[in-house]
This record gives C-alpha cells, sequence and structure tokens, in this order.
C-alpha cells in the first residue's frame, strides 16, 4: 500500500542539511523552509500553503467523527508500509469505525535530531500516497525537534475529521443475542511482520505488515446495510482479544467465538507458535470487526469478500445471552475457554 | 493560570503503579485502567467515556477550523503553568486566530516509561482547568508508551477543532497599507521565564510565564469589528519579528513597526540582555498580533486593554506600500533596521 513507486528527490538539498538540525523546528526560517520543501512538496493542498496554524474547512451541517492517534512504531520502515502509511491508515480506520466518511488529517511531527532528512521525505511521500488512496486529505500540521538522544527519530500524530452520514449508528449498546461476528481478513499479521523483523526470523515468503485503510470497506457495509451494521472495531494493539472484551463490557452482551473460524496465514501461526503469541492478542492494522444483525450476516459477509481488503472475511462468533460483559472461544479441539483482555504488554511500540 | 488550586490526590494508587510502564501503552487492561483513573478522572466526557477511539461531535453547518500542534516543552513543570495547560492554550489559540470559535480538542500523549504517575495526573488535571477556562472539550485521546531513552518524560499533542462565525474573514491577503498593527501585551515573558529557569536565573519578583487562551480576546474583537479584522495571529516560536515577516510576505505588504511602543516587561528586557536575546525574537504564549482596519484602530486597542490578559495592549505598527514582504523597525534611537524572520534555533523546546 505504502510503497512508493515514484520517488521523486527530496527537494531539500542533501548536501546542505541530510539530518534535521533543531532549528528546523525552531519557528524560524529553517521551519519554514522545512515546510514548504518536503510538506508542501509532497502534498500540496491550499489550506497547508497558508502557513497558518489552522485549516479552515467547509463541511455541510452533519454529525462529525474526530480522532487522535501517535505513532511511535520501531522500526519506522517495515515490510508493508512506514510509520507514515500506518500514521494515515490508522486514523483513517479510527474514523470509518465510528461510521464516519474520513476526510481531513492533521499531521504532527516530533523529529529528533539527526534523523535523516531523505527518511523524512520518504515518510513524507508515504503519507501522501496513503492519503491519497484513502481519498483524505491532510490540511494542517505542525514540526518540533528534540535534541539527540530524548525521541527515537520520529514520532508521527494524526487526528482526523470524518462526517458521519445520516442513518448510521455504530454503537456497542446497539448489540443483541444473536448478532454475528465478522472478521474482514487474516489476523495478526501486522504484529508478527514486525516481531520477526525485530527478531530477524525469515519465512519461505516475505511477510507484509498489512496496513491499509478500511473506509472503503465500511463504506460498502454501511451503504447496504445501514443501521443493521451495529459494532465496527479494529482490533489494534490488545488484538482481536482485547477489541472484543471491550465490545462485549460495553455492550453488557456476551461474545462466543469459534477459535478454528479465525482466519490465520499459516506463516503468522508459525511465527506465533515460535514466539510464543497467541493471534487473538497480536495487533492489526488492515483488518475490521464487523457484529451485524443476524438476518443480514450473510449479505455482510458476502460484501466484505467482494472488497479486495476483505478476500479472506469470516463469521467468527456472535453475542450471546450468558456470560454478559464476557468473551468466551471454543478451542480447535472443541473446550470453551474465557479470552480476557490482554493483560501487560505484548508487544511494545506496534503502532 | 494553569495553578490547580484544589489537587485532589491521583487515583491510581501510587503504591502499584508510581510510575508509567509500558503496558500502559500496551491496549489491554492497564492502558483501560490508565485512560479510566486518569484522564477520565480528570475531564469526565461522555465521548471520552465511550472509549471509543474517536468522538462523535454535533456542528452546525459552519466553516470549522481545524488545527494540530505537539508539546514538546522542556521542562514540563513551570512558573506560571506546564506542559499540559501549554497544550490546551496553544491548540485554543491557533483555533482563535483562524477567527474561529473553539470548542474541541483531542489529547495525544506520549509517555516515556518510569514517568512519574503523579506528574501525569497533575497535568490531566491542569488540562481539564484549563479546557474548562477556555471554554472547550477534551472528547477523545490516545496514548502510547515507549521503551525508558527513548523520548523525554512527555510529549502531548493536542488537535482542535473550531466553529468560525458568519461575517469573519481573518487572511494576510486583506492587509491593505494604513492598517494598524497592534500586540495583546507585553512580550517575551513566555520565552524568558522558560531560558531563565532553564539557565537558573533569579529576579526579585518570579518571572511566569503567560501561558493562557486567547479566545476571549479574540471573540471581543471579532465581535465588535467583524471584518474589519484582518489577521490575527499569536507570536510563539519565532517570537514577533517571524510572524510580522510571515504576515508580511503572505499579505505582500511591508509593516514598520516602532520598536519603543512594543511593551516588554522590565525583568524580561533584564534578562534579554543578559541572555543575549531580542525581545521580538522571544516566543510567546499568552499574546497575540491583531492587524485592523485603521478607522477601527483605537477601538480595537480600547476592547485589549479593557480585557483581563489585554490590559498592556498596544498599538506598535502600521502596514504601508513600501518594501513589500518586510518588516522595518524605529529603533529606541531613531534609526530604521530590517527586522528579518529568526535564523537558526534560538531556545529549543520552548513549547
Amino acid at each position: 500500500m505504502s510503497d512508493v513507486p515514484f520517488l521523486p528527490a527530496c527537494p531539500l538539498p542533501l548536501t546542505e542539511y541530510p539530518a534535521v538540525v533543531l532549528a528546523h523546528g525552531g519557528g524560524g526560517k529553517l521551519s519554514k523552509q522545512l515546510i514548504e520543501r518536503i510538506f508542501l512538496s509532497a502534498y500540496p493542498s491550499d489550506e497547508l500553503a497558508r502557513l497558518h496554524d489552522g485549516a479552515l474547512l467547509e463541511l455541510p451541517g452533519t454529525r462529525l467523527a474526530f480522532s487522535t492517534d501517535s505513532y511511535v512504531i520501531d522500526p519506522p520502515f517495515f515490510p508493508g508500509g512506514d510509520i507514515g502509511s500506518l500514521a494515515v491508515h490508522g486514523t483513517v480506520n479510527d474514523l470509518a469505525m465510528c461510521g464516519a466518511t474520513p476526510l481531513y488529517l492533521s499531521a504532527g511531527f516530533i523529529l529528533e535530531e539527526g534523523f535523516p532528512m531523505a527518511d523524512l521525505w520518504r515518510i513524507a511521500l508515504s503519507m501522501r500516497d496513503a492519503a491519497m488512496l484513502a481519498g483524505v486529505r491532510i490540511v494542517t500540521g505542525d514540526t518540533k525537534v528534540v535534541d539527540r538522544g530524548k525521541a527515537d527519530g520520529i514520532f508521527i500524530n494524526t487526528s482526523g475529521i470524518g462526517a458521519v452520514p445520516p442513518g448510521i449508528d455504530i454503537a456497542a449498546t446497539r448489540l443483541v443475542p444473536g448478532d454475528v461476528v465478522l472478521v474482514s481478513g487474516s489476523i495478526a499479521t501486522h504484529g508478527i511482520a514486525i516481531m520477526s523483523l525485530r527478531a530477524g526470523l525469515e519465512f519461505e515468503t516475505r511477510l507484509e505488515s498489512d496496513s491499509a485503510p478500511l473506509n472503503g470497506i465500511t463504506d460498502a457495509l454501511l451503504v447496504a446495510l445501514g443501521t443493521d451494521v451495529h459494532v465496527l472495531r479494529d482490533p489494534t494493539r490488545g488484538g482481536v482479544a482485547s477489541a472484543l472484551n471491550e465490545i462485549a463490557e460495553a455492550a453488557g452482551q456476551g461474545i462466543r467465538i469459534d477459535e478454528a473460524a479465525v482466519p490465520v496465514l499459516d506463516e503468522v501461526r508459525g511465527a506465533c507458535e515460535i514466539l510464543g503469541f497467541d493471534p487473538l492478542y497480536v495487533a492489526n492494522e488492515g483488518k475490521l470487526l464487523a457484529v451485524v444483525a443476524r438476518h443480514r450476516a450473510e449479505e455482510a459477509l458476502a460484501l466484505l469478500r467482494a472488497h479486495p481488503l476483505g478476500r479472506e472475511a469470516a463469521r467468527i462468533g456472535e453475542v450471546v445471552a450468558d456470560h454478559p460483559g464476557r468473551v468466551l472461544a471454543r478451542s480447535r479441539i472443541g473446550g470453551l475457554r474465557v479470552v480476557e483482555m490482554l493483560s501487560g504488554e505484548q508487544l511494545p511500540r506496534i503502532c
């Protein structure tokens, strides 16, 4: 998604500033140069070009969704993406999970003095491409530089605004027993791709993060099913297990899943076994959970599967009246176990 | 502004987690506990309480302003405020400078493992108070934790949404020769307060940051003057000199100021002399520049002075047809000098 097919040369002459210096965050000439040559070159925008500290936007009178996320992933470049594409996808997806059409993003950079300018340029282009593919515009931004040793290369915050069309009502409180839980594809891929990279694991095929914008897929579901979509959630940090627990708790309903029905790529399952992870707890970035009314479940599944990002979609469970607030899983060998929220930290800096 | 008169005890038992651990950013139980006990306790909100990744907001059909800033100030606590109040004021002010009424904020935290929980609590309360005084609500948030040594205690991003009332048109392109430049009070106080703290300088009276929300003052100006307010700008990083240069360049007009007319507190001027700074280049956080139509200048000045945050407001210059794009200052001894944008970095991590 974030591979940059055509990478224009970095417009700030590398001979002059091969790396970020403190003055790039000072609010003076070098700040202006950085913004103009890197960010405005990468994603030109009338709003950004005003070089004001805020963007002015026109939105029809409607419900808004507003979301924020900071990205601190280590390493910033990984198979299948980088911190820039991830920062766009993550916030686009948070808005999409509100039932909103994502429209505008802000981009706030915290850079460590010495961060290579060419890497910043590559990340800015990757954000441009990710924003273009997701149909959103980066309209305001900010750059701070901290002294060497006081950050880790690059951190990015993206905040986003989306419009929620009429006739959409996404809320855990709308869950009723019988509702069906769907997942849009195989889980745990992002987390295991990053973890394998850090651990130096190699596979027959290169394992790539599945980081992707999910607003196309949520649009398709919401246009067809309307209020029969009860909950949407992207299971990022804490994985599918934690997301389902949050939903069950907020709904005051139980959720029961069938572990054998949850799609996991073979190499991901293998890596989980080697690394000692349960795929249900591993972070995703390009997958969603949808809880839909029972009588629309097959239609929803067909819609998911018809989308390029949902080909491996599956029906994995249902809402039940028993054990309200808890998630239970039928294991591959038939037993029923409680699926708790993630305790502790499984994999720091996964996003 | 951000002194917390009544500091409730930190609700997360300090004996259990006296400091941030990686799992507080892991998306599981400890993340949830941190959000519920610290952030929801400090600023309860229906939107936040949904614990969803985005806030749903109702806004009448209008123009929106959208702004983002990351705060990396060193040290995080300083006389007159802390990184939390600053993060609220800064984004509120960016929205106010768009002519908008600030409404909603997001709060994204990047915490270093080991950051004291009591400090986080103090900062959350300070954000609560600053938001309440500015009349804005924190409606969505995010927390990431990075390993020890990979950040510097705490960084905060705030993004904000405001509504721009009809009949407001803030744009540098509206400047015409004869327009009057006003400042809302004495300059350079924030920067010198932080710098003195770092340098260990002492004064007869404690020098405090003037960090404050400026939306009350911009409201007063805009309600009375409407489109006769041409530009509003808070001169933060790069100071008054850089802000005026940005305005002059964007307007394609010249700006001439009278240095003797620019208010600077005696102890700030003294510290500038000791530290070798020109007050025109030092960052402010609670002051604004307003460029208004000449025939409304006296009225505007009176309005500023009638506001508690504008008592030292002054008329400091005007827009001129000569030297388009440049800023000139008449010095105290009568000569005219070019005021350039800040070159290089004067004072890193001032905000």
